[in-house]
């Protein structure tokens, strides 16, 4: 059975495709999915393995560890897995691996406390062991444990510094990774001598999957020295906490960078696998378009910037293809992904999804061939329960009819609530996945 | 023989690539060759006219004429144009056509007596006479011609408050026209009962002929009606002189609305043809591109939005095609043409197109497959001398072995001095036209 979004007002032609795309991405990109999908690729077996463990961390912790269980039954010995406090769907289907609740987005003992509790289970694993992680987005909050001269205060300064001196994720990381007691692959040496396979759902967009959950598992490409170029880059060095710069400081004069780097020991019997990203949700839709006898045409999966200049730039090049029939001739598919940012100057309600969308209105209201929908892929755009919205020439007639100016709400950040009266939000529920956001333009026939 | 224009370090195959498509650019978007090609593509011949005439206005009035008089030689009976104080390049040349100085980008009385010169002119015309208008950006300011009952000052009160108010060119346009004694139409009615043919050089994107030069000769398909919402929409009644109020309250209480709409006899014995616009520059530099070889793709002419974020959509898509090898196999040579805006937040010194490069190039930087470029078409890019920039992979190099953070100097709008220290402006001197901006990307081979 091919399974579908409810799409506002699905009559015409474009809204049911959108519906059966937005259906085809939300089943594709889910925990669960991801991983059978994956297993099944692989043809998976764990092998000679004397005990399987289960570790992780993450918001889809508990989904990924039911497919494991699924898949390797009563191989599995046992393990734990961080996830987000109350996130607890599932729970009790958990046959052999115990869930710790952490707190997130901002972490507090109880991540320190999972943290730790990682770290033993995986101290306990020997050379004949095999220990499978799952890794997802949050994964970096929920298992927060500071280097031993460290505290969480000490950390939180950090990320609060780095913030308001606009660093980039890059930089960002390779501070955290080494003030880290279990970031930066120090999950991987405390595995070693065991075997371990990572499956990585990655919420990072154009970055390596050391970014995904400051990489508990996988290789650090950067070094005390890195992180000791964004203190001084951002003259920081007066500003952090003395034990901080302590820390680097040791870290630098030491002989021997104790970062993981890749060649480490503690990689040597391991391997890391991306089981869905946002690769997997612009594929699902391109894959589900085409099946519905659509062209496509995946314009970028590293699309980032200002919500309202990206949605100016993609819904014109849609113009071109109605107007020009280039750079493709119509009909087809257009389908973007990535993360965008929204400067809020407003007070209104929205999430960079459904504002992108409120942001391409004005350019689709004379162009009854396209029609652009937006797709947050944890189903929760922004502060809002909605995971998108569609946007055509329809919507800005009810728009016009109920007297809603686009420009205002756009202006007032309000695009929740815009899209609410035109009755264009696009609803799905926690998807409890997230591979980021999709962009899908419709362009060419209609049936009605 | 082919003309190319100057790129810093021309000695690869993609910057030898972009000075020749720039160089074709120039060529095709200069006012003369513009209207040449229009004249060759219609045969064009002026049939049983009594007398010609030539009015106009806007940067490009020198050399448009120019090549009117080349090409009808004494059939050009007299007239006169209006150009920019100081932009008198050629006006030895002409013979039979007059040449009036106003002022530019701030109106001031030279503008009034000049568009009375040309209603003067217009009046003279005669049934059996034909008025060849050349039009092209600028024409709006240098015909400053306020309503019988407004004054300059007026006029100029009316643009600050719509600029403040974030009225659209659309909404901006409406109130004009109905302010003036010569836009949106008015001095095809001064012409009338003569036949006239207006050749329109155009820097608006994404809007109609009306909207450049403030549409002196063609249609306005706005009225009192859609003036009095603008000022109704940001509440100006209170804050509008009142004689401009008062105008527009007569002319809305006329019984018929005195707007020159479509369908006006004005336009009767009227064409209006663009000899040059955004298109004709994204086509000259496709044809380039495909005589050097290359498969070529114009993604839009319509861009707009913050260059910094525009820059992010364009270079991932050409990221998409190195790493994905969709939406395009490469090589490929990708074509968008537009306008975007800068917000600025720093005291550096840029252009919007020079800001657009520097803000691509971190996405560049281990992309050496990558090339991208900007062009101000009119070869002013915002403050600066330069017309554009050159970024790839090397730039990002010497950025690097000059110690320059392309992030700060993006913070400060400081890209002409950035592209300045790594050698990537690109100069083509004024080319006298105004088309807009294009960004040109090759994707692919590198011979070296």
């Amino acid at each position: 059975m091919v399974k579908t979004v409810p799409i506002p007002k699905a009559n015409t032609e474009h809204r049911r495709t959108m519906s059966a795309i937005f259906g085809a991405v939300v089943e594709a990109i889910a925990p669960q999915s991801a991983v059978e999908r994956w297993f099944d690729a692989e043809d998976y077996d764990p092998g000679e393995a004397n005990r399987v463990f289960v570790l992780g961390a993450g918001k889809a912790s508990i989904a990924m560890t039911l497919t494991v269980e699924a898949r390797l039954g009563d191989r599995v010995a046992g393990g734990v897995v961080v996830t987000r406090r109350g996130d607890d769907a599932g729970v009790d289907e958990l046959q052999y691996v115990e869930v710790v609740e952490a707190a997130h987005p901002v972490p507090d003992e109880s991540c320190e406390t999972a943290a730790r509790r990682l770290l033993e289970v995986a101290e306990q694993a020997g050379e004949d062991d095999l220990v499978i992680c799952v890794i997802s987005g949050g994964g970096s909050a929920l298992t927060t444990l500071p280097a031993p001269s460290l505290s969480i205060e000490h950390l939180q300064r950090v990320t609060k510094l780095l913030l308001e001196s606009g660093a980039t994720i890059v930089e960002t990381n390779a501070m955290r990774k080494h003030l880290s007691a279990i970031a930066g692959g120090r999950l991987a040496a405390a595995i070693e001598p065991a075997r371990h396979l990572s499956l990585i759902l990655s919420d990072v967009i154009g970055a390596g999957v050391d970014a995904v959950a400051s990489g508990l598992t996988v290789a650090d490409p950067t070094t005390f020295h890195d992180a000791w170029a964004v203190v001084d880059k951002f003259e920081l060095a007066d500003r952090l906490p003395t034990a901080v710069v302590d820390h680097l400081r040791a870290g630098l004069s030491r002989e021997v960078d104790e970062t993981l780097s890749p060649g480490a020991e503690a990689f040597r019997r391991g391997r890391a696998c991306v089981v869905g990203d946002v690769e997997l949700a612009v594929c699902a839709a391109a894959e589900s378009a085409r099946n519905l006898g659509w062209d496509t045409a995946i314009l970028s999966t590293t699309i980032d910037g200002e919500a309202g200049d990206v949605a100016g730039v993609l819904a014109s090049i849609a113009q071109e293809i109605v107007h020009r029939g280039r750079p493709f001739q119509p009909p087809i598919c257009l389908i973007a992904g990535g993360e965008t940012t929204v400067t809020v100057t407003g007070n209104g309600r929205g999430g960079r999804n459904q504002e992108l969308a409120l942001a391409a209105l004005h350019r689709l209201a004379g162009e009854p061939q396209i029609t652009l929908a937006t797709l947050a892929t944890d189903g929760i755009d922004g502060p809002t329960d909605a995971a998108g919205a569609i946007a055509d020439a329809p919507t800005w007639q009810r728009a016009q009819q109920a007297e809603l100016d686009p420009k205002s709400y756009l202006q007032n950040n309000d695009s929740f609530r815009f899209f609410e009266e035109t009755g264009d939000l696009i609803f799905t529920g926690a998807t409890g996945s997230n591979v980021n956001d999709l962009v899908i333009i419709l362009v060419g026939h209609r049936d009605e």
